[in-house]
């Protein structure tokens, strides 16, 4: 079976117009123009039980999560999403738990001022969120992923590795002492997404943006692609509890840093003079990890080692 | 388990906003005011393997049938569907045939010249398909389901019964001989939603509209608690293979009718005086059925005894 992302692609490919869209196919959001310079910007996200929801995730947190991971879409475009549908596919058993489910869909919502307009419910073997998200701007302020240029300043709004901690204790027994564990998996079962910081991308000067929802590794080779640019990284943000996990099952933290996911911080680039203009307060919730470069490879130069391949991998392939 | 109609309403009413907004929840699509009298409309109609998928359908044709069933939606409400997103959950096993349901996507998209502009897929347990629809019209334009008034005249788009019929065939293993099964079974399997009708409702005076995609009478029930009226039933029309189908197995061909669904004809009021002042041509596409009544209660004044009360039922509840 092709991975997720090669199945979006090819089926997403069906659908490539002879006319130009505002937002290409593929991009994190797709986009509509309503005329006068103006743009309906539009994403669904799904989130299904087997692939999104974590062992000892509640429903009330998987409801949550699924507003979490459109939002965020939205947020690294530099668009702030107003309304959103929800379309549920609910198992028979499961349907006295709907209104948890409805309560952290509301929560998230109301967390990131979106209003729930209406949706569609159905039977279904397994619990399935479609989240459709309705947001407007202007044209020239979505960030896509394709603006970076050589030079640009690759920063990001977070630290990486909690949730590639969290994989580790759900997904493959890896164990920590109670209080660090706790910070762990809060991280994985109440996502945020990065909405303040995403609208002000462009008054930041930002020429290209995503999310690190797949891993921050990944979301590079995207940006790359999309740019055609490369990157060179001369940091990577590390948690300080994603640190001492590491440490403490001799783990190399930057490994879980690059190849986690789910962990839905900004990566953007910025044109350095535009940046550099910017007040010093909002300038500091980026943290510049790099820049872009023409050479099309993604190196990082903090190990050890001189220099290091970012590989092109999620988490799926980390954990083989 | 509630119904899925009511686990639509239970789930919705989680989301009761404190602001109106412009279209209320539970009516078939939700809006978004962009200003100046322009809404968005958006929707999304979710298609799972288990409910919607009949015996014998194609993958091609649940692609046809998911966008039929959202379009039908947007048709009901007079609005023109423009952009159209693609959520997809699909099982391991059935990913090589991603490509026919991208293809019976496509061709009901263009059949209804909508775009498919994005989409998010994922791996499911079984086949889901979310189809968020996106159109824009003026706020006096959308014609809501709760605009009737007594004296309304009601009419529909088409003749009723095939897909009865068909779900008799399919679903209970009723037979017919093979030129009329062929007929009754294409109506299920290739749906059409009623788009340039709907696209006319403004034009012809309609107060309030619906689709029958859960059977007539469902509908009309719908429409008569939304819009505080009753109605006065004097004629179903019927699809002569319907009637055939009937006779050949000693039905009732006015239950096929009523109690059928997965028909996307139109069911509206129109204001007598705008209606009667369209041209003979355009009306003529609407057939008058019945008009609507002060008395809250829907009674079919056509069948042999003087009157026959419309049950609230859809189809799982008139197999039983």
């Amino acid at each position: 079976m092709p991975g997720e992302r090669e199945l979006v692609e090819l089926f997403l490919r069906k659908f490539k117009a002879r006319n130009r869209l505002p937002v290409p196919l593929g991009d994190d959001v797709s986009a509509w123009s309503l005329g006068g310079n103006r743009l309906a910007v539009l994403k669904v996200d799904m989130l299904t039980a087997g692939t999104d929801v974590l062992p000892g995730m509640s429903i009330r947190q998987a409801g949550w999560k699924a507003m979490v991971m459109a939002v965020s879409d939205l947020a690294a475009k530099g668009v702030k999403p107003l309304a959103a549908l929800i379309g549920l596919g609910i198992p028979k058993e499961m349907v006295e738990k709907a209104g948890e489910l409805a309560e952290g869909l509301k929560a998230a919502a109301e967390a990131y001022r979106v209003k729930i307009v209406g949706g569609d419910t159905n039977e279904a073997e397994e619990l399935v969120l479609a989240v459709s998200l309705f947001g407007t701007c202007r044209k020239n302020e979505i960030v896509l992923r394709s603006g970076a240029k050589p030079g640009d300043l690759l920063a990001v709004t977070g630290n990486f590795g909690l949730t590639g901690a969290a994989f580790k204790i759900l997904l493959e027994g890896y164990r920590a002492p109670e209080p660090l564990k706790k910070k762990i998996l809060r991280s994985a079962y109440w996502p945020r997404a990065r909405l303040s910081l995403g609208l002000k991308l462009g008054r930041l000067g930002a020429t290209a943006s995503i999310d690190s929802s797949d891993g921050l590794a990944w979301s590079l080779h995207e940006l790359s692609k999309a740019s055609k640019v490369g990157f060179e990284l001369h940091r990577i943000p590390l948690a300080r509890e994603a640190e001492e996990f590491a440490r403490l099952h001799g783990l190399n933290p930057s490994g879980l840093a690059l190849y986690g996911g789910e962990e839905y911080e900004l990566v953007a680039t910025f044109n350095p003079k535009t940046f550099m203009k910017a007040g010093k307060t909002l300038r500091g919730r980026f943290k510049i990890i790099g820049v872009a470069t023409e050479k099309r490879e993604i190196v990082y130069f903090g190990g050890k080692k001189e220099e290091k391949r970012v590989k092109a991998l999620g988490w799926e392939h980390f954990r083989d």
